[in-house]
C-alpha cells in the first residue's frame, strides 16, 4: 500500500472495505439480521411487504465531477425511498449493490455510504446489506422494502373523475439545478455568487415529501406517483393506468414557476419546461376524493375521458418547452 | 429503424422494452402488485422477510461472448436464489435493475429476461419489479426476497463442536467450466467433441440445490451459506462467525474430486483445488447436530478451537493450489 494516499478498494479488499462500510451503524429493531450473512432479516409486520429498485450508472445518472460521493449515496437512497412513499408504503429498509473501479479511493466508497445511511435515517431505516464488485465506472444499484401498516397500496389506477390533482414537494427545481450545471454554471465558477446553490443542490440530492405518501394513503389517496420523470410525464402514467383526464391548473403552477424564473433565465431555460417537465424531484402526486391532507397543494382535476394530460383543459400547443413532453 | 435488424434499445425506448419483457408473464398468487407500479406489493406471510443483493457486470462476472443472454439471467437470478436458501428460507421474488447499451438488440434483453424467468421459475418465483437505464456495458442487479415460513434464520455463527458438516450441490464444476473456458477449450472448438460440455454449461448457469435450504432449516442445521467463493473461503465464512474449526475429511471430497478429474486434467489444474477453492456452483453447506437429511452428505465434522478451516485436521500445506486459500 503506498504512503501517504488513501487505499484503494484493490488494495483493502472486498470484506474489508464492507467492514468500514458496514461497522457502528445503528439498524433499527425490527432488522434481526443485518449485513454479513447470505441474507438480510427484517420485519413485514403488514404482512406483505412493497419492494422497488433503481440503478444509476456514472456518466449517465451522475458524474463525479458535479456530485461528491456523499451527494450521489443520498440520491440513490431518496429515489428508491420516494417509490415505496408513493404506495404509501413506510420504508423498512435498503438494500445496496455498488461497483466500481478496483483503484477507487476507499474513502470515496465511505462517503458514498455515510450519504446513503444519512438520507436513510431521514426516513427512520438503514441499509440492511449489499454487494461490492468490480466495475469500469461507479454503478450503484438500490432496492428499498416497505411496509403498508395494513393499508391498501395507493396505485396508479384508481384516480377518478371528480378528484383533485394535488402535489407534495418541489417541482422543477432538480431540472434547474441540472440546467445551471449544465451549462457550466457550476461549483467551482460560480457557488456562493449567484444565488443558485440550493437550485444545484436539488438536483445533486432531491428531497422528497419523506412521510406524505402514507399521509395520503391515510387520508384516501385514489392514485399516488413519484415525480421521476416530469410532471407532466408521471401524470401520463396515472392517466393511462386510471382511464382519466389529468386537468392541471397554471394558476396554481404559477408559484412554483415564479420560484424557478430567476434560475431558469441564468440557464437560459423556460420555467414552465422545467416545472411541467422537469424529473427527478421525487416530489408526491396524487389524487383525492375532495381535499388533500395538509402538506399537499391542489394542481388540477381529474376529468372523465381518453387518457391525457391536459392544462388548464387544453392540449399541449401552449409555450415552447411543453411539446417536448408530449 | 433500421429494417432487416432487431430494433436496439434506443429505438425501442424504456416502456416499449419494458412492456416487453413483462407481457404474459405469471406471476404466483401472493404478489398482489406486479411490474409497472412505483413498487410491486408481495405476500409475507412470516412477518419477516429475508432479502439479499447481487451485481454481475459484464467482463467481471461474466462474458458475452462465453454465455448466452439466457445463461447470464439464469445465474443472476440462481445466485440470489441460493442466499435466500442459504437462511432456510423460500424465495418469493425477485427485483431486477439492468443497464445496458442504448444500441443493444432488444432482443438480447428478452432472451436475458427469459434466462431469468425460468430460473425464477424453478424456484416457484417471478420478476415482480426492475429497472431498465442505460450503461456503458451490461450490468445486472438482482435482489430476491424470501420467507422463513415460522423458523428461525440459519446463520452463519450457529455452528458446534460436534455437529457434521454436510453439504448439497456439487462442488469444483464451475470452477472447472471456468478453467477451460479461460484456456480456450470453449464453445466454438470444442462443445459436443470434448466430453466436457456439461462442466462447461455449470459454469454458465450454477445448479444450486433449490429447496434444501428449507430442508435443512427444518432439519436443524445450525449454521448454513453457499459456496460463492470457494468451500474453504465459505466454511472459513462460518468458522469465523461461529467460533469453531471446520474439519473437512478428504476421503469424503474424493468422489467430488474424481468426478472433476479429467476435464481439471484437460484444463490444466488440480482437481482438488477446483472442489476446495472453486467458487459460483452455489452449492449449499451446513452444519447438524448430529446427521444431514436426504440430499446432503457429510464431508467433515466441526471441532472446538480457534476459527480455522482443516483438511484431515491439518493447515493447507497438502498438494499445490491449497495455499492461495489460506
Amino acid at each position: 500500500m503506498a504512503e501517504g494516499r488513501d487505499p484503494t478498494l484493490r488494495e483493502l479488499g472486498e470484506f474489508s472495505v464492507i467492514d468500514r462500510l458496514v461497522s457502528g451503524r445503528a439498524l433499527p429493531a425490527w432488522v434481526t439480521v443485518g449485513p454479513g450473512d447470505d441474507a438480510a432479516v427484517l420485519g413485514a409486520p403488514d404482512g406483505r411487504v412493497a419492494v422497488s429498485t433503481d440503478m444509476l450508472v456514472e456518466g449517465r445518472h451522475f458524474r463525479l465531477d458535479w456530485s461528491r460521493p456523499r451527494d450521489v449515496g443520498r440520491k440513490a437512497i431518496a429515489q428508491n425511498a420516494a417509490d415505496i412513499e408513493a404506495m404509501g408504503a413506510r420504508v423498512t429498509g435498503f438494500v445496496v449493490a455498488f461497483g466500481a473501479p478496483p483503484d477507487t479511493p476507499a474513502a470515496l466508497v465511505g462517503e458514498l455510504a455515510d450519504g446513503m445511511w444519512a438520507e436513510a435515517g431521514k426516513v427512520g431505516a438503514g441499509i440492511v446489506g449489499g454487494d461490492l464488485v468490480a466495475s469500469p465506472q461507479w454503478v450503484v444499484s438500490v432496492t428499498a422494502l416497505g411496509d403498508l401498516g395494513g393499508r391498501d397500496p395507493v396505485l396508479r389506477s384508481g384516480a377518478r373523475a371528480g378528484s383533485v390533482i394535488a402535489v407534495a414537494g418541489e417541482l422543477g427545481w432538480s431540472g434547474a439545478g441540472f440546467a445551471l450545471l449544465d451549462r457550466g454554471l457550476d461549483r467551482g465558477l460560480d457557488r456562493g455568487t449567484d444565488g443558485f446553490d440550493e437550485v444545484r443542490d436539488r438536483h445533486l440530492v432531491p428531497r422528497p415529501p419523506y412521510g406524505q405518501g402514507r399521509t395520503a394513503a391515510e387520508s384516501g389517496a385514489q392514485a399516488m406517483t413519484d415525480v421521476s420523470d416530469g410532471l407532466v410525464a408521471d401524470l401520463g402514467h396515472l392517466a393511462a393506468a386510471s382511464g382519466v383526464v389529468m386537468d392541471l391548473r397554471s394558476a396554481a403552477l404559477r408559484e412554483d414557476v415564479d420560484a424557478l424564473t430567476p434560475a431558469a433565465a441564468a440557464a437560459g431555460v423556460d420555467p414552465w419546461s422545467l416545472v411541467l417537465g422537469g424529473g427527478e424531484d421525487h416530489a408526491l402526486v396524487a389524487c383525492f376524493p375532495d381535499y388533500p391532507p395538509h402538506g399537499w397543494r391542489v394542481i388540477g382535476a381529474v376529468r372523465a375521458g381518453p387518457a391525457a394530460v391536459l392544462l388548464d383543459g387544453h392540449r399541449w400547443d401552449g409555450p415552447a418547452g411543453w411539446q417536448s413532453f408530449d
